[in-house]
């Protein structure tokens, strides 16, 4: 056997534990009564020890030393080394004691996280946050010594290979500043529109779930390999070849769910589109989180939330819900799904405001770990960048710097790729859409093939093979920028009608 | 950290694991969409060889020597020991080729088999079945020489540690001796009254599943630490504090799911009721399978399908699903819960003509992992004990010996565990109405409270501490036998009304 083929056979077996450990984390959101939560714990620690076990493995050096000289190798399998070596150098870099240490303070400081957050006590948090964050350093320090990259560019890489705090730097300082000029002037245009009628419920979560499965398989959703299930935080999850997404309903607004259900599965087509002849690869992986999050983005805010997409679906609603008068009619749905509004939870943004809070947590998580700033200055800094950024006072702290988990969970770093997704997703539905003129009017019939068979081409089934540069560069003829996705923001959102 | 404590760190690690492969398997069993049947099949594959791997660690063997000699453990220390060895000894008798030739004799076969069954081609099917019944021959000549057991002994103890054909010849022969007979004098009572009427659905499953969950409530589920759903082929499983039960409904009969779902929680609770400060060591698991099928039998068959019982449920399926007319009538639910009618087919099967079904299968997988008779001649002996014990005329094989996945599935000495299970059920059942006399009239009530106070006590609470003859010993002041289960079936068959 050659040694490529002993880390195939080795990678493929780390991706059945991450499979087991992908179906166990989707019954743990979706279905564990809570009773279970305790022994399921012990299950997920353990295939987490079995699995980091398994990756790490002093061979797999031996391996990938044989297998980087053989020159036997195509293309994909050369990618594939260059995956492994990466994910090795990266398991490898952190002594044991330091992953144990971060693992108990990030428990440590969820728990007392969920009830700062409750009594908006940012002091209470402060040393539990502090001892996370510290350890964060470290981590970005033992990877970047591996990696060659400054601290805070080594946990960025943990969920965008390639990522670089300089080049999200000149990508953030461009939207900086944009975004607060032209909000003002969309809130004008939209003050000008004459007021939204409401939608008149209940809806039914039957109801919406149907609607919902039926818009997903017009984007081209495989039931075959994945479910739609409910639960608290909707997310895109499962395992190769069993894609998973969940939403939840509120019976007094439909309009959420069914977005997010489009939303999630953008992420699903992207899961289901990988290369099936490296499905169990690190080559076959999603690109990044930026790409992944640019599906989801191009299918919601891209092509659901476009008229022609509504002028498809808005029927399809009204029809399900029973729904009549002008609040029902596409325009007005448009318009609903398309409103612009400042206010202080990132997870209820919209399109236009969402960066603002991005390129905010960025600046201070950047900070932060350049040991740039004091933590507790922390709130200070945040309300004064809402208020240059956004034009909000945050009353405290529970609507401010305390309403997300990833700080207190560990996940340093992150916050970027939300919107250099936006931004991906905007140059690649444009290029999409120049290249395949089919695209457009597809979506207006409800006929997604067009779009997804380029995304398929071009994005899905490209797994790793490319790095995230090189593969936005081969599918719309440039690297990443700003400039397509202020285009599509000043089209969608000041042009009057 | 002495050796014992070694050994209890790992058995927590294996059940960890274990408890995965539970998830997992509910999972594929009751939510995997088709598509995913491969990818997980390869996850499932990867976790047994990982347990396989923990399970048999040659450390276990040193610790195990130095454990035993410690006088400081106690009474469920030592008996924690001794199911270590029995497991440690088992798991590492087999050489990894038998473990894989068998394996892979039971995929094909068990494909085959559904081919073969579907056509009643038992001829196909032989040389499948004769591979798998060679290596089970092998299989239980390997763990008899370690366990020091005859082949079909050691086969049988992976099902009913302790158990013994020489045990199970007298049981089962002394059944076989009444039951013909039985059956007879009781088809005549029966043809004397009058005949049932037909119960008039349609019974929507969402009235019989909220129906289903109302009696498990009474009977003590603890819905915190577990599931009812839907699966093909109904079962009790998934993972400790996590105990999952499943039905299907037919809803032109409902009651078939109910008395399904009351027998699944009859299993649940005893596993529910295992003793939680040794819930993940191989002390704290349950007995046996003659055991586990007594909880579920003693739920169904003694407390469930009695005229008490059903005086206090049927008022509440009539009011579930708006019955009306005399077949609503508790004492025609009791007659039709009681029915008794010769038959074919295992899983079908009374309560009365159960046994039979399972003594023509012991004696044949007896005989024939004894190579006391060629696999060629099973068509024949098995409609031969069919029309002795049954006074059926098989017609086909399908409706004979393919009915079952048992033996194509390399499950030998599985079978006697079913009556094993009714025999000791019967008998809990009598002592537990004779030590708690608030028994039989909380059952009338639907307070289970009592029963399963008393079962927690000295069966569920139990866990393997004692061995099999020893708990129903210390329950009921005998070991097993016969007589009450025969004294159950004829005061409740023959019984005039």
């Amino acid at each position: 056997m050659t040694a490529y083929s002993e880390l195939a056979g080795h990678f493929g077996r780390i991706a059945a534990l991450s499979n087991a450990v992908g179906i166990l984390q989707w019954d743990s959101d979706v279905m564990m009564p809570k009773g279970a939560a305790e022994t399921r714990a012990e299950s997920m620690a353990l295939l987490h020890v079995l699995r980091h076990g398994l990756v790490t493995e002093p061979r797999i050096g031996d391996w990938l030393a044989r297998a980087e000289d053989d020159a036997t190798l195509g293309a994909w399998e050369k990618a594939n080394l260059r995956e492994i070596r990466r994910i090795w150098t990266v398991e490898t870099a952190l002594p044991a004691a330091l992953v144990e240490a971060s693992s108990k303070a990030v428990s440590a400081c969820e728990m007392r996280w969920r009830q700062a957050r409750a009594d908006s006590d940012f002091a209470g948090l402060l040393p539990f946050l502090s001892e996370v964050l510290n350890l964060q350093r470290q981590i970005g320090q033992a990877k970047g010594e591996k990696l060659g990259l400054p601290a805070y560019d080594a946990l960025l890489n943990d969920y965008e290979p390639g990522g670089s705090a300089a080049r999200i730097d000149a990508l953030f300082d461009d939207l900086a500043a944009f975004l607060p000029g032209f909000t003002r002037e969309v809130m004008e245009v939209q003050a000008r529109r004459p007021a939204l009628e409401p939608l008149e419920g209940p809806f039914p979560a039957e109801t919406q779930r149907a609607l919902g499965l039926r818009l997903m398989a017009a984007l081209g959703y495989d039931f075959e390999r994945g479910r739609l299930d409910i639960s608290t935080h909707p997310f895109c999850g499962g395992a190769d070849n069993d894609v998973r997404i969940t939403t939840r309903y509120d019976e007094g607004d439909f309009t959420k769910a069914l977005m997010g259900v489009l939303h999630e599965t953008g992420h699903a087509l992207y899961e289901q589109g990988r290369p099936q002849a490296y499905l169990n690869q690190p080559v076959g992986a999603a690109r990044g989180m930026s790409v992944h999050e640019s599906q989801s983005l191009l299918m919601e805010m891209q092509a659901c939330r476009s008229r022609p997409f509504l002028a498809f679906a808005t029927p399809l609603m009204r029809d399900a819900f029973a729904g009549s008068g002008p609040a029902w009619d596409s325009e007005a749905m448009w318009r609903r799904y398309t409103r612009v509004e400042p206010g202080f939870i990132r997870v209820d943004a919209d399109e236009v405001t969402y960066p603002a809070h991005i390129i905010l947590r960025y600046r201070l998580e950047k900070a932060l770990i350049a040991d740039a700033m004091p933590l507790a200055e922390l709130p200070a800094a945040w309300n004064e960048g809402m208020a240059s950024l956004l034009g909000v006072a945050v009353p405290n702290d529970r609507l401010g710097c305390l309403q997300d988990i990833h700080w207190p969970s560990g996940g340093w770093g992150y916050f970027p790729t939300y919107s250099l997704g936006a931004m991906t997703a905007a140059q690649l539905f444009d290029a999409a859409c120049r290249a395949e003129p089919g695209i457009l009017p597809g979506i207006g019939r409800g006929d997604f093939a067009p779009l997804v068979g380029w995304l398929r081409a071009n994005i899905h089934g490209k797994g790793s093979l490319l790095s995230t540069d090189a593969l936005l560069t081969e599918a719309t003829g440039r690297p990443l920028d700003a400039s397509v996705f202020k285009a599509h923001l000043r089209r969608r959102y000041l042009e009057e009608v």
